[in-house]
């Protein structure tokens, strides 16, 4: 059974002037260490649900593995927090692949960021799909009518999969990528193809989850909040369109507006 | 010169069933790679203000400078987006420090998880201040009106230094660490004591938040969204006293409430 993804805490409530004692709900954050092949690859912390597909999903937007086939065993102690996953091939990290940064030859005006391993997993989207202003609004309600953790709790990060006409998969995390390696593995697992599905997101539209989402292969992501510049201008590169601030029954497009119709 | 924490973007807008184009302004992400002595120790991923804060902040918090005397020589290229911090002091990076997991001896129960580097780094707090639940309420309404930058592009953290009398320092960044490393490298450039004050925040106190508060050295966090268990469980190790959901007249105290008076 997973670890909970909240507990219960006695709290101080100050309210109308007069401080009274309280049982309030606290969202869990949980260290998972993850060994490929005996080594040390990562800790993620998250909400501890969907381990399997979180480790996997993540594993394979790092470019680690490719199919789930490729892991020969995989086990998961969730009282210690660790996740040992073996492949059938070796595997040799250089950390720097990681963490160095990569500039590409556009520097000057269009000065870009990606990490190597970013380079080498980041896909540009291919798809043709689009959806109307009226789809747009009502997938994002679907998403957060599933998203009933974030009411108890606050501070969840929500993510779905649709295809044009509905949702079809939520996750939910502490962190904005988790939510989204979730989906990833889940997707891996049960070897649903991607390049024809929709994300919608409650959290910012920052550089690392449009990589996330270039790496799963979408075309269309729909957020709830903000994009940033750089989130923008990889997404102009990588031909994926964005939508932000999703609120009632309006949106805004700001890259690659031909796949929402009106 | 500073580049933008802002620009300009044209977008499509749906309201009310209309699509128009119209001019938004869209909040920036800027890489900022950190060297030190030479050699490559991070890539922050920020918004491009007080940069020479962040980077002290940021190298304080992980252990590897102390004072600013430290610094032999600073330099910020940013057009190309690096910082080159030479120290007098030689420096050996084992990468394995800042990413390997320790978990305490407490396993079991208790197991709470810091990486290595935040053991050596993390204080106990051992201030005696306290305030009133007035002053909690006044310290975030203080922070909420200094953070004009969130009203106009959204999905951006605001931090604030205070005594127990009023807010002294605020910083913005799109990372939330970002906002509490400005902080940190503002106090050390001016040699402001910290174990005398308190950190206002806009975000989510996780652990990662919670580390960073120990390293400032601060007693108490005020912050207008949730706590994770994970993250209160350590401010109950490290003598903090956390404070959330300050929204209105209303508050939450989750841990040694002793220091916020009726």
């Amino acid at each position: 059974m997973n670890p909970s993804v909240k507990t219960k805490r006695r709290i101080h409530q100050y309210r109308k002037g007069q401080m009274t004692c309280k049982t309030d709900e606290v969202v869990e954050e949980f260290p998972l260490t993850v060994l490929v092949n005996g080594e040390e690859f990562v800790t993620l912390v998250c909400s501890p649900d969907h381990l399997k597909e979180l480790v996997i999903g993540f594993l394979a937007s790092e470019g680690v593995i490719r199919f789930e086939k490729e892991i020969k065993r995989f086990t998961i102690d969730e009282s210690m927090g660790f996740a040992y996953v073996d492949l059938h091939h070796t595997t040799h990290f250089q950390s720097s692949d990681f963490t160095k940064r990569v500039i590409g030859s556009c520097c000057g005006k269009g000065r870009h960021f990606y990490f190597l391993q970013d380079v080498k997993t980041a896909k540009t989207a291919i798809d043709r799909i689009s959806i109307s202003a009226e789809t747009c609004i009502y997938l994002m309600k679907c998403l957060q009518e599933e998203s009933q953790l974030f009411q108890h709790t606050g501070g969840v990060h929500n993510a779905g999969l649709c295809d044009t006409e509905k949702l079809f998969i939520t996750r939910t995390d502490i962190g904005r990528h988790n939510a989204l390696d979730k989906i990833y593995g889940y997707c891996l697992l049960h070897k649903i193809p991607l390049r024809d599905k929709i994300l919608v997101f409650s959290g910012r539209i920052s550089s690392e989850v449009l990589l996330k989402a270039a790496k799963l292969g979408v075309s269309i992501v729909i957020s709830k909040s903000a994009p940033t510049e750089l989130a923008l201008k990889m997404a102009e590169e990588l031909n994926i369109t964005t939508v932000g601030f999703v609120r009632g029954e309006s949106f805004n497009i700001y890259t690659h507006h031909q796949r929402i119709t009106e």
